[in-house]
């Protein structure tokens, strides 16, 4: 009694003055900010039909626009509702998958308009940062990253510090991005280093530092019943099957997007197979384990992000998928009880089967990929244009690419550990209403909870 | 006893004869007045190759379906799952919900494009109504306002009087979308007037006239279990995703599309943290309520409808989602059981706090921003353009046009009222099969019901 | 006792070794076989920026990508989220419609990919299939007519069996399609003779020769619960929102595609109405059965499929599916029973009125429409272009087109009863791990389920 009473006074998860005084406060800051920095750029302003006569541009539908916006919108439906509804599968804490992932979405997307901005689409003749479609695009991909950490830590935070969480992990993204993509000039379309592994290491990191030894108390809690393991295979239908659209968002117009679409389409159906084989292997009496098919059957989407738009051949993609579905499945099964109990990681999602090694394994595919192009395979337009090769860089080769590739994986690595690290020591403290063990994974802490069963009389 | 006998002689709701009855010769007169009337236009017809010719357009792309064809699908999503699922949030009624709004929208889009067809795409030359995927997306839009009047009586009627509502809320709206649109030369690309305060306040006054003093009786349906309310997250995100494409559909082509596509996603963005904190602030503890964030914070997107496709610059729409996150959770809180004990208007779904007041805000947002509207912000074919000052409104300026979008609100209001109480008197009828105080919210009035929880031998 | 130990010997559902060996291998033969024979296209290659010049394409937007993209994705969904979804309704093998359909539908596309490549994507010059987004889209139908066929079987099979299913169905599909649309030169857009009859009919005869005299012994779980039929629902809406996507994705670009959509959407629309009619008239006291609503609503979709892209005028499009509504319906009501008792067919999913009527109708509507085809409505340029009457097909008029069409629909059903009856032979073999009649409709043969019921102490 007296343990439960210490217990509940140090952990007061009472967020009723915190959470809505950061939402207020954080959401004027960026009216303010959009305010001094951020208006419409050449495609989305008024001045378009100048802009079109001045640059021979025939037809409105050569508006980037046109180009970018259905993708957009399946990166969007995977942002919201493919994160969201693939951590519903907690029995009780399905409010807080998909409430809280809306929340803190909500505000990511915000934060990253300004500070991608700041990096790459600042107007530097009037000091504003100019914003299109892929702008919105890029703002989603940027809250992937922390979404991706969302879910390591899935059940165990309070709202505000996950506020807190992405706060920094769109800050810190949006530097790594620049320094991979601009400074080290690495391509990344589907971000398999950028967006997946710094998401999945900061999450994990951030996870190791809020270590909870007692974290069995709720273990009754950390679990799916039947209908929650249903709503979470909407979250992984949708994520598999817009990641194409992912992997193609911002890839080169025309062929770029064409071949990273396909790419992706590939490897992803390549996982599902090795996925079955790999749970099926492993259960008793050759059953099939729900939680890999919800995850691991998307880690071949993971792996082919950077490579997506590479010549990495169709056959190339299947292999990628082959061996991610198998190292994620296997991961479940091995690797995450092990994270626990010899590392000290609790991992809700297992981010690190889904995340974490598939990014690697896609940075490094992307920079192995980089290497092996040539001039007889991608043409030499095609291999200036995808790769870049113009402005500063016109006399990089593929192999120094390849350096350069691998160079940005070890970039996202640092930034996401060591900026875990400090984003965990300042989550540590005890002012941002986490939840005791024993009230882990349970959405009434947050949540007005009004019913659970459907009970009728008489039925 | 007899009282309840008395209720069910005066209250039968077997539908047997004339639910089929309605949709039979309903749909029977689709097809004859489709027959009498309607065909397809230039680019959906199989002479689009000589017209292409004819008029000098270089490419298949260039047909109206793919700058418009995405939007469209998005539309439909939220007119089909957006709404049919925001309303599952009910323990008893998903059937109804999803069922009916399915029913009711199948309807409306034939009855709106006829509807819609006269008044707007009427080929004066052969008496035809000429229908593409423009039209397409307005029979959407048109059915979008009757089926959040369906938000204010779900579960209190029956499929016959839904169907019935639709059929006037369907021709009052193409004539009050004619008036403001055509007449007064509004502009309204999101419909914040014409659909959204339309619907509301239809569905209000509708509700106001069916008041029933007794539902008390069923209030234990009238709420939801855990799963339900995740069911409704389904409705939520899709509405809130896709709303971009909801703004900008019918918007011009090239920066029009772009631009409304922009300023609508940074308005919801916005409304997501104002709901949050409203709804924090407001429980006890500072937990969070599923009915605040399934609802409100789809509210900044209503409210930038009008004013979507206009240089409302980045931070504007940010505002307008910022005060509309607040001011429908305080609706929620504050003025919805005022609503129902004063003004005797029962909304089951709060369509008062999402649709009716940001419809509002959202009209006026839209005549503020016209008329503050200038050529240096606009250019002076970004005026010309945004606004259609072009034939008989050439000389229109924008503080004119800021007048005639006031107008234009208070246009809806009246036909949204007028229309709302004649049809709940059409309604009041007792010949509608619609159900008793006691059996309000109950899917098994109207519904095979087998079983309602999922319970096994030795489990 | 010792009647279900022999069953259980008989019916060893342990799918440990073979379920895992056959995703291995076959997966393995998908990477060699791609390796072997599968390269981009001119349109996904790096080389696309000299094809552009070679050809004179003025602008990215031209690339076949941005015609078929969006379809391409609103099918993906149909195929996953759609036919998954919509098979959930049992109470107990949610899993296994979701789970089960994700796995067949991942190895379906990469051996129809092969299959349809061989007959129609492969460049002779280095003998390569050359694939890009279209080959994707087809892919997907392809794998379409294997997920209906699961319909039939739905519960009854093992996941080794499904995949038997999927490698001779698509293989049987290319061959059909071939004929279909390359030697008789039948026009079938959105596939009523070469997806739903074909598919239809080969899962029916296959659940013929599965017969199962015994079924009743799992009858308590052939059935739904509440929250199971909201989940089909979802599978439902998905298939009936995306159908013009479905119809109009490989139709010809311009004016094919936008007329699919529209004559998809009308007939649609139309279906909803019937089926509610019928559905009301035909249960006690009018209520709806939602079985129908989830199945029938959908059934004008299929049976416009062939001539979508015909001129068949909005009207026409409305009659098509009034009386596919009330057809599929009657369906449910009537003859299910009938194939079950007196055929011997269980059809688990009623899939004979969903597909195996609907596409029929399909297909002599489209030969109807196809014979009724004159210069007049459809213009010199618009009729060849409809019909393709080019190169060996240039002499060829509509009344002969439309003996060709029907003489695609008995080429689809040949295939899909002669092939169906084969491959039923091969699964009756007993090393394929198929349920004992007591166990069919169970989850728990084939998936690790926790948890069913959603309870907590104290709630």
């Amino acid at each position: 009694l007296t343990d439960q009473d210490v217990c509940d006074r140090l952990k007061n998860t009472n967020v009723r003055w915190r959470l809505p005084a950061v939402c207020f406060v954080w959401q004027l800051s960026m009216i303010i900010l959009f305010g001094v920095f951020v208006r419409y750029n050449e495609e989305s302003d008024t001045h378009w039909v100048d802009y079109r006569k001045g640059n021979n541009i025939t037809s409105d539908i050569e508006n980037d626009f046109y180009f970018r916006y259905p993708s957009f919108q399946d990166v969007h439906v995977m942002i919201f509702v493919g994160f969201g509804f693939l951590m519903t599968f907690l029995k009780r804490y399905s409010f807080g998958a998909v409430g809280f992932n809306f929340l803190i979405a909500a505000f990511g997307i915000q934060w990253a308009l300004l500070m991608q901005g700041w990096f790459h689409s600042l107007d530097y003749t009037d000091g504003k940062i100019k914003i299109g479609v892929e702008n919105l695009i890029n703002a989603d991909f940027c809250v992937a990253g922390c979404l991706i950490a969302y879910g390591a830590v899935l059940g165990k935070v309070s709202p505000v510090q996950l506020l807190v969480m992405t706060l920094f992990g769109i800050t810190l993204f949006a530097v790594e991005e620049y320094i991979i993509l601009n400074v080290l000039h690495a391509k990344d379309a589907g971000g398999s280093m950028v967006i997946h592994t710094f998401g999945a290491y900061y999450g994990l990191s951030i996870s190791w530092v809020l270590y909870r030894p007692n974290l069995d108390k709720s273990k009754h809690l950390n679990g799916s019943v039947y209908h929650s393991d249903v709503f979470a295979m909407i979250g992984t239908l949708f994520l598999w099957m817009f990641w194409p659209s992912f992997n193609s968002a911002i890839a080169d117009h025309g062929d770029g997007q064409h071949r990273a679409a396909i790419n992706t389409y590939l490897a992803l159906a390549s996982t599902v197979l090795t996925t079955v084989a790999i749970s099926s292997l492993f259960e008793k009496t050759g059953k099939l384990d729900m939680v890999h098919i919800q995850n691991s059957t998307l880690a071949g989407g993971v792996a082919v992000g950077t490579a997506a738009e590479f010549m990495l051949s169709p056959y190339g993609s299947l292999i990628v998928g082959f061996f991610c579905g198998i190292i994620s499945t296997m991961g479940y099964i091995h690797f995450s009880p092990f994270l626990e109990e010899k590392l000290k990681i609790q991992d809700t999602c297992g981010i690190h089967n889904l995340h974490a090694m598939p990014g690697v394994i896609g940075g490094i595919v992307g920079a192995i990929a980089a290497t092996a192009a040539t001039n007889t395979v991608y043409g030499d337009l095609g291999l200036e244009n995808t790769f870049d090769f113009t402005g500063p860089f016109a006399k990089r080769v593929p192999t120094i690419q390849g350096g350069y590739q691998a160079a940005g994986l070890c970039v996202a690595l640092c930034f996401a550990i060591g900026g875990g690290i400090f984003v965990g020591l300042v989550l540590k403290l005890p002012i941002w209403g986490d939840p005791a063990d024993e009230n882990c994974f349970d959405d009434e802490i947050y949540w007005e909870v009004r019913q659970f069963l459907l009970t009728f009389a008489g039925n």
